[in-house]
């Protein structure tokens, strides 16, 4: 061996967190691929090299159980804590950075410990801080995006004045307004601000404008600034685009502090195939929480893009499952949100949701806010 | 309509890049997913309520060609370089933000205008830059990795100062190296640099090492700054951690000027699904050239995992397709890279390429300069 037997590890809390991941296979190929797991993910040596002593008996990753069923298990993994401490990048490493690159592997649960959770201030809102600011306690919220790209600031200021007038909660804008030429990010989110509070001052209700801040990640908090200033209510990122520790770096500036809706463009690849990837209950749940979002997007049952009813459910359960201090946010299934299928969705995730009203709101007719109304009462 | 016919979009070039996708199925389905793929990635409103004017012929993707095979087909996209400009996030989101989410659909080439490309630096260094710098003009090069996670500082830098001595071109730490308390970032980068100075000295051959930089992405930066102070002759990041972003910032960072490896932890699951996602030689190979990588390590064929020598040869190829000032850059496969394949893979690769030894050099006995040296000695 390089390195001598019995080597100590210094600076261990013996703490570990636990991973759950979905392994395709047969209980002896499960076995096989757990086993390069705990290794994989932390010392990248072959189990035969690795001699006894503190390195093979700590700092590789454990198997803690193996649930089989036919064709794949559920298997949990633990780490020492230290190994994925020092930021959410590191961490996402020890949980999926090799064994990413292998099909048939899923991240299916994380079980964070305390001293690794203390490491992120997470959500600044959530479920209750958004109650709050919107003043509305005890229904489903309303969100919509001002679209299309293509219009000037002054256009999309009037979408998002007619959509606010409407009584939608949350104005955002479409995830493709960048800094584009015909619309430059300051121009948009100053009059888009300012249109969303000229509705505000006639209903006497309180809509939020939330301007899309992706942007390269130098430039991320600068915008978020402006965007503060000119009035906005809260933020929109796509941390697809941005890097997930972009939006933690987002919600730990104090400066800040406005909620925050995170977009998945980009990251859909994790969730596509049901068995390789991140679950869609860890990224849009779990992992948003960590990174500190408020309010997660994610794509809809029933809509054009083939997501279950199974998978929109643990997403919601990620959002509010018990992590620490962490709050509970906000899911906010987008895509197939009809009028008519408003009820039924209601029913599917209970009031603690954002419905995220998109290609439903401008097919029903060309008057936006008496469409947005349409929307609004079914959720009072 | 919300939005009036012959609205104008101010701002325009005319110029547009074309992305080439694969869609799975036959020539209706592809014809309707293109369609959707075009209003989507740009206006994400429905065909039919888009009314004619700029908006609808010029911001809209448009189906350039379709290469019908029995169950895909290769579509190429337009858009106007306008809508992915500012910035590498809201280029990733125009090539592949909504429909990452959709199964079937995979990123396969990109074809940049000048006028896009001009917003990136690109790498610093590429093939020929890293060349002069290790003054090794004429054949492959070698790298390796400093392991376990779990040793201490100088420990880890003995593993350095071995593996240098043998002969290894870039001695990197392994990605998994981040902050922690057993090893802390400056205090491994220190002796690790120093470690390999001294091998240096011996050997009077000119190794580098290039220490992991990944770390929350505001700290990315001062990292890399320090790297660069304790002596590290190139920088190692993994851009699925951080974010391809930071890669960027890193590159175009004239401070910093030294040469990038980059490592796809986490990103696998862009490329685990051939039907899905983005393919090897846009992901490891055109992507990595825009945010400024100088090599890019991806998974050889014929290892533990599944990749194709065709995956492999797409990677080198974009690598090193021409993209207007973007310099060629290493494609460095990792895995499997014994001492008996070497030949083999020296064939299959060619002369410009970075061999990345990972468990092989350790694999082979205890005396790791030795082992290098095995190694060093085939390339020469």
């Amino acid at each position: 061996m390089f390195f001598p037997q019995n080597t100590q590890v210094p600076g261990l809390s013996g703490e570990r967190f636990q991973v759950v991941y979905r392994i395709a296979g047969d209980s002896t190929r499960v076995k096989a691929i757990a086993t390069e797991i705990c290794f994989d993910q932390t010392v990248e040596l072959p189990e035969e090299i690795v001699p006894p002593g503190e390195v093979r008996d700590v700092i590789v990753g454990q198997i803690e159980k193996i649930e089989q069923s036919d064709y794949s298990a559920a298997v949990t993994i633990s780490y020492p804590i230290e190994t994925a401490s020092t930021g959410l990048p590191q961490l996402l490493n020890v949980l999926f950075g090799n064994i990413s690159l292998m099909p048939g592997i899923q991240v299916m649960a994380l079980h964070l410990s305390g001293r690794i959770l203390i490491e992120y201030t997470g959500s600044n809102f959530g479920i209750s801080g958004l109650r709050l600011l919107l003043k509305a306690f005890d229904r489903p919220l309303l969100s919509a995006s001002i679209r299309p790209m293509g219009l000037v600031a002054e256009a999309l200021a009037q979408v998002a004045y007619q959509l606010a007038l409407g009584g939608i909660d949350i104005v955002k804008d479409d995830h493709g307004l960048a800094n584009q030429p015909f619309a430059p990010y300051e121009a948009r989110v100053w009059r888009c601000a300012q249109a969303v509070a000229k509705a505000n001052r006639e209903t006497g209700v309180n809509c939020i404008y939330a301007p899309n801040i992706t942007a390269p990640v130098d430039q991320i908090i600068e915008r978020a600034l402006f965007a503060k200033r000119a009035g906005a209510g809260a933020l929109m990122i796509s941390y697809g685009l941005t890097g997930f520790d972009a939006l933690r770096m987002l919600t730990s500036d104090k400066r800040i502090d406005l909620p925050v809706i995170a977009h998945p463009a980009l990251f859909g690849s994790f969730v596509t195939t049901p068995t390789s990837g991140i679950s869609p209950y860890v990224l849009f749940g779990q992992l948003m929480r960590l990174a500190g979002a408020d309010a997660s997007i994610f794509v809809n049952y029933g809509g054009r893009y083939p997501y279950t009813p199974e998978q929109c459910q643990s997403v919601a359960e990620g959002c509010v499952v018990p992590m620490g201090h962490l709050p509970a946010i906000f899911p906010v299934p987008s895509s197939g949100l009809t009028l008519e299928r408003l009820p039924e969705l209601r029913e599917f995730y209970g009031r603690d949701v954002i419905f995220h009203i998109g290609t439903g709101l401008y097919r029903s007719g060309h008057d936006l806010t008496a469409n947005a109304r349409l929307f609004a009462q079914q959720v009072q």
